[in-house]
This record gives C-alpha cells, structure tokens and sequence, in this order.
C-alpha cells in the first residue's frame, strides 16, 4: 500500500478483493457458523433483561412540553426533541411534526482479518422499538451524548477505535442521512474501520463475515439499520465498465434533480402543527396517517444505562421500499428514484424506486400515487429476487417495518429511458456515490448492502 | 466512448487528454490570439454603454425595508434579500448580515473542439460591482430569475445549452457552494457542456483554450469568478498515484472535520442583528468592519434590462487567499483548510491555508490570527508561485478583491503533519472532490483553477 516515496497509494485497490473474500464465506467464518447465530443471539437476548413498556406522553419522566413552543423536550436540554416543520416541495405544502436532534453520532464497524479473511464485529443490541427487541448491529452505536457522558452511563465499548481512525485502516467513513420524512437535517457518521490489534472479546459482540451478514439479511428484522447503513458505504459493488449512463451523466442527472425541486422548510412550534393531534397518550395525525409519537419506558441490564424513558416515533402500516432491477446491456442496473424529502440536508437524494406506506396513498387518487407501485406490489415469485422485513432505527422508531424488495422488470414494464425524477443507475456506481454524503437516501442504502452482500444476488 | 452493448463507459478516459492539450494552447486558438483579449476586451467596454453609480439604500428603486423585520426585499419579492443571521461555530456566537438567495443559478461554460483542441466559449460582460466592470465569464450566468422571465428582459444568450445538457456531452455539473460568509446556503449549477452543434457567434463572446484562460489568470481582475469556480470542476489536475493520505483517509479526515464541528445558525429579523447599524446609506458594522451594504444604479446597453437599482455589499478591505505548496514525496500538496462558515450548508468545506481580511483582525490578539498568515505575508518573491488579484461575483458583491497566492513553504515551516483542522493534499485529490457539491469552498476553487490551467504551474 506504500508507494517507493513513502506516500500512499490514493486508492486501495486490494481492498475490494478482500472483501469480495469475505462476502464468499457465507456458512463459516472464524466466530460462530451462520446456523448458530441464530442460538447466539437467543442466548443474549436470554442473558439481558430488558423490558419495554408503553408508556403515555404526558407521564414519560425527564420528558415535557416546552411552554410556549410545545415542543416535546427532555429536560437537559440533550438527546433529541420533537418540533413542527412547515414543507412546501413543489407547492404541495404541509405541516408535520419532525424529531430535531442535530448532533452527529457515529454508527462505526470495527474489521480485522483472521485467517485471511476480513470479519466484522457485529454486537447483539437490544433496543426498545426493534421487532424482538435485539438485533444484530454494528460495533458501536453512538450519539455525541453517549460519548461526552449526557447520559452518565457506562463508556462505549469499542468506541476508541472510531474515535481514533489512524490507529487502524479507514474502509469508510462518511456522514449519512437519516430519514427524511422523520428528522430534520440528521445524518450520522458511517464509519468501516479496520484494526490490527488484537480486539478484546465481549460477550455481547461476534465477528461474522461479509458472506454470513449477507445470509442474515434474508431474514426478517435481524440485521438492524445502523448495520445495513453502514455496510452500504463498503465499496462492495463491482465497477462496472459501462452503464446506461457514464458516471459524469449519472452526476448530471442527479445535479439537475437536485436544482428543478423547490423545497422550502421552516421550523415551527410544535403547538402550530395543522392537523395534528396531542391527547394525553400520543401526537398523532388527525385522520390517523403517517406517524405518531408516543412514550416507553425501558428497564435495561446491558446499557449503558439500566432504565430510561423516551419518545419513540411509531410509523403508520408496514413501508414497502422496491428496487426495480434490469439487466441492461449484459449489466445489472437499478431504477433510482430522486426523492424531495422536507427533512433532507439538501433537497432530494436517490432513494429505491418505489418508497412508500400504502395506507398513506390509500386516501389519493390513483394518479397521485407513486410510479411503478403497482408493479411492484402485483410482482410474482418469479419476479423477486429479495424479499424481507427490516425495521428502521430501534432507538428512534417503534417498529418501524418496511418489506424490503428487489424486483426484476422487463423493458415493457420499466423502460431503458425512465420518467423524469427515475434513472437507471448500475450497483457500482451507487456504491461510488456513497462514498460521499447526501446522495443515497437510508432506503436505498439498506437495499445497496443487500445488492452487495445478500446470497446470490452477485 | 460507447461499449459493444451500447452502453457508456463509466469514466471518459480521454477528455483528461483533451483538456491537456487544450491548456497546452497558451499564445493562440481558433478566435483570439492570447495577445489580443485585452484590445478586444478594451473594444467591448467600449460598445456598450455601461454606467454605475452609488446611491443611498433608501433610495433604490424597488427596494425597501420590509415592515416589521427590517429586511432588504425587492418589491417583487424575488431576486435576492438582506436578512440577518444569528451564529454561533464552537461556541463563538456572533449576528450579521447575510444575503438571502434560495434559488440555484447556472454558470455554464460552453466547449467546442477547434481542430482538435477543445475551446471554451468566454463572454465579455458588464458586472456593477466588478473593478473595471467588464470581466470574462463563462458563457452563461443565469438566476432563475433571469431564465423564467422575472426580469422581464431579454433571452439569456446560449442558454439552451445548459438547460437541456443532453444536446452535447456533460464534462462537468455539480452544485457549488459560494461564499458562506456573505449568502445563506447559496449555490449554483456549475456546468461544462461540449456542444457538437455549430455555434453561432456573437460579438461579445471569443472561444479560447484552457492554456489561454490559464494565461489571463496571471492577470488582475480579468477573468471573474463564475469563470473560475466552473473552470475548477473541469478535471484538469493530474491523477497522481500517490499522496500524503490515500483517497479514503482524505474523505474520514475531512468526514471528522464535518462531525466535530459544532455550527448553529438562526435566521433572525436583519433589524435585530447587534453590532449592525442602518444608516441612509449603507448597511453597516458598528465598528466598520467586515462589510457594508450599499447601493447602486446601473445603466447598460448590453443587458436583458437596460437600467436598474440594486443593493451591493462590499467587503471592507482586500482579501488574502494562499494556498501553502510543498512537494511531498514528489508530488505537489496543497494545505487545506477546513473552515466553518456561518452561511454553508453543512459546517465546513475546504478552503485554501489562509482565507481572511487582514483588516478584520486588526484589533485581535495575536493568538486569534490565523495560523500561517505571517508566513504568507512574509513570503519574499522566490517563495511565490502565483500571485493575481481577482475578484469575486460583481452581480452581488462590490469591488470584493483578493490577492490571490501559492506559497511554497518548507518541512520546518508547515510540517507534514500539520495542525487540527489542516491537511496536505494533492492538486488530483481535490479535483475528484470538485466532481461533487460542499467539498470546496469558493475562494479554493479559484486558486484550484489556477493550479490546473495558469502557464508554469503544472
């Protein structure tokens, strides 16, 4: 990796073989077989106490309504609050509240080879709005207060080595979005990072390979989001030689998305929000769409802290999140979506082809609902590719599911010259633009790990 | 460029061929010999009658202060405003007047291949704010005003180009950020655009190489700053195959410089900004620092509209912009600086070593003065690789001049390992950042255009 002069070489071109390696060694790895995982984390989940119960709004302890504002607030100061956001994108206007929780967290994978072949340390997390509480997540999951002591918990395990990258060997490093329908202007900082110590075991914590994550990820709510976010940002995708578009075309198309949307966003009090609710339980929509934000109280054993109660915000109906899949010219392309999203950093960023709540469209005309659901949503076996449940970020969202699918279509059906706002892009270049921020939205993030790392989608 | 599937390739692996030998073309092209830009420059400001004179604030035609917050609007509610802001970066808060301008503007510049060599179609326009009014710019400058009719005036001349790329092939386009001192979140569509078309030619528009733009560089105030900040995009530096940091850590550093950076910024009622005071005739700092807001009336022949008022602002003194050189292992680095401004999108972006108004920090302690200024000043000839004053966007900003530098510096001077918020990196390295939004700053793109295009510099 060192050049004669004693520079770097400026790219790593070893590294997408090694993980290539990895993501062949689906059965085994160096820690547990992919058969025991499942064992494994039955045993954590046995081993933790940790209980989760709803609780109302109005009753959440440390939690209250900013006078004046109404903005739901914890009373430090910290964490996060949730607020009114006034949207108009495109005209279409609308008023909702937003959970604002500005600083950046790190959501950091630590790897190291054995016998050749790279692992990663996934940890056995629970979290109070996960499906089954536990899911498998990556090595550390940090918000600034967890590691600056707001919570006055226990320290973070692992977390030096992401707070000190040059002690190792950077794979990814990158801030991500989050959702941006449900947090205003959130992103996190997706780190891959590779040691050559040796790592201390944990109990909580094993080392899996790429190939064994990817068998995982065909089953339902079991690898979190935080995990599929980050494992999109390892350049895992082959670099295509062609593509419908050159990558200074995919940028162009992209850079004209990013100009031809208006998308205006305030912030207001919480109190101001049109149609919505707050009853002692919940804010909710008025007419029961989208979301509502209601309380827990959790009772933890292997947290940082052992009990808290907090907000979690709780999505409407199942998500459905599609990538329409072709192969064009002899390569696999994907049907990328434009999204404009009041929440987002920057306008819109790619998201799957199909992002939607169905229950959300039900009130619409058939017009104004979303191209190409319908082919998704008819699709036979013999069209799917990938099919499986994964729930967004525990700690925010109350079983927030979405099915997550990859869909073969024909020319007939998706055709090579796409409708405004769509474009066909190839893996390879998805997995180049997340190497940079704000343009891969977290859906189609999760769909990229899966593309990259899923059995039998190479 | 088209594979046997008819698919594109990926990467367009000659255009860095083509643009070489386009830079290579310093003393002539297809229109103008080098030595002639400046007769022809001289026969433009002549044509066009192009007249500008201050005037109060209260007095521009079309402007007032809106009730109630005290901002600068025009009446029709579009083009620009002046509003406050309230900022506070790692806990240093201030309030200030910041330009407000939503919409995302084109700068388009257009390229031809002249027997064999590409040119670059360059206009001479008129700016208010610019010294000696006529500068070269890139083909097109349009608002959206300017391009949706608000205006009310003339067709914007070659914009067809730019509004539908696909007519030509793209070389650059990506949304550049611009000063974040002086404008909330602004950014404009930066955009190369090889034409195959005959281009009809007009009177006020010449076709020159790279290699003759890069000559006229080394002068003063001639090539204006919309020029500049396009001409950085294009991917002139060369791929060096090594560098002080690979590719990778150049993106975790900059990712950490983005994440520990605590930026807040509010927008506030421009008549409640402290330290600022509103005078008949400007718009301005207690302590007459940083800048005032004035105003002027223009009258031109060669305009979409032939006469109108508009506020300014003009920063109080001259800018200082250096980049610190030093040849690391054999090849060229830069000294980045990654700066937190109030007005960008997201924290920070890279700037060039030293940015600053030596007058702005006059009156403080030595210790708060940028770090490598002294250096910069005390640069003696041998030192200097580049010097030029150029200018930045006369639409907006009146008389707003920086001497711009490269410095070489040595080991003892700037260490390999240079302090938080600095890195090396190489001329290549920033270009491939420069294919994507918020990596650098404006005042980086000029200096990053002279390091690919100004003759003796490669």
């Amino acid at each position: 990796m060192t050049l004669a002069t004693g520079l770097a070489a400026r790219d790593d071109t070893r590294l997408p073989v090694r993980l290539e390696r990895s993501r062949r060694a689906v059965a085994t790895g160096a820690g547990l077989a992919t058969d025991d995982v499942d064992a494994w984390l039955a045993g954590r989940r046995r081993a933790h106490r940790f209980t989760v119960e709803r609780v109302p709004l109005g009753e959440l302890s440390g939690w209250s309504s900013e006078p004046g504002s109404g903005n739901l607030v914890h009373r430090s100061g910290r964490f996060f609050s949730v607020e009114g956001l006034d949207v108009a994108i495109d005209g279409r206007a609308w008023q909702q509240p937003i959970i604002v929780q500005p600083e950046v967290g790190i959501l950091g994978l630590l790897a190291k080879e054995f016998d050749g072949v790279l692992h990663f340390l996934m940890q056995a997390k629970m979290e109070p709005g996960n499906p089954g509480l536990l899911q498998l997540s990556p090595t550390v999951q940090a918000t600034r207060s967890n590691y600056t002591g707001v919570h006055r918990g226990a320290e973070v395990t692992y977390l030096e080595y992401f707070t000190r990258p040059e002690r190792g060997r950077v794979i990814a490093d990158v801030l991500q979005s989050e959702h941006g329908s449900w947090f205003l202007r959130k992103s996190n900082r997706n780190m891959i990072i590779e040691t050559f110590d040796e790592v201390p075991p944990h109990e909580d914590f094993c080392w899996l390979t790429l190939g064994q994550i990817g068998s995982l990820l065909h089953r339902d709510n079991v690898v979190n989001m935080d995990a599929r976010s980050v494992l999109a940002c390892a350049p895992m995708a082959p670099a295509e030689a062609g593509a419908v578009r050159s990558d200074t075309d995919v940028l162009s198309w992209f850079t004209n998305e990013r100009a031809r949307h208006d998308v205006r966003v305030r912030r207001i009090p919480l109190a101001e929000v049109t149609d919505w609710v707050r009853t002692k339980d919940h804010i909710r929509h008025a007419d029961h769409r989208y979301f509502r934000v209601g309380g827990v109280s959790v009772i933890a054993g292997n947290r940082e802290v052992t009990s808290w109660m907090q907000p979690l915000l709780e999505p409407v109906g199942v998500g459905l999140c599609a990538f329409l899949v072709r192969r064009i010219g002899g390569v696999v392309h994907l049907l990328v979506h434009a999204r404009a999203e009041g929440g987002l950093l920057d306008t819109v960023e790619l998201g799957p082809t199909v992002q939607c709540t169905l229950q959300n469209h039900a009130h619409l005309p058939e017009r104004e609902r979303p191209p190409f659901l319908d082919l998704v949503r008819r699709a036979g076996a013999d069209r799917i590719r990938y099919t499986a449940l994964h729930s967004e970020e525990g700690g925010r969202f109350h079983h927030a599911v979405s099915r997550y699918l990859l869909v073969t279509a024909t020319e007939a059906e998706a055709a090579a010259e796409p409708p405004a706002g769509f474009a066909w892009v190839t893996p390879g270049q998805l997995n180049s633009l997340a190497r940079h921020g704000h343009y891969l939205n977290v859906q189609a993030r999760t769909l990229l790990a899966v593309v990259g790392l899923a059995e039998g989608l190479q």
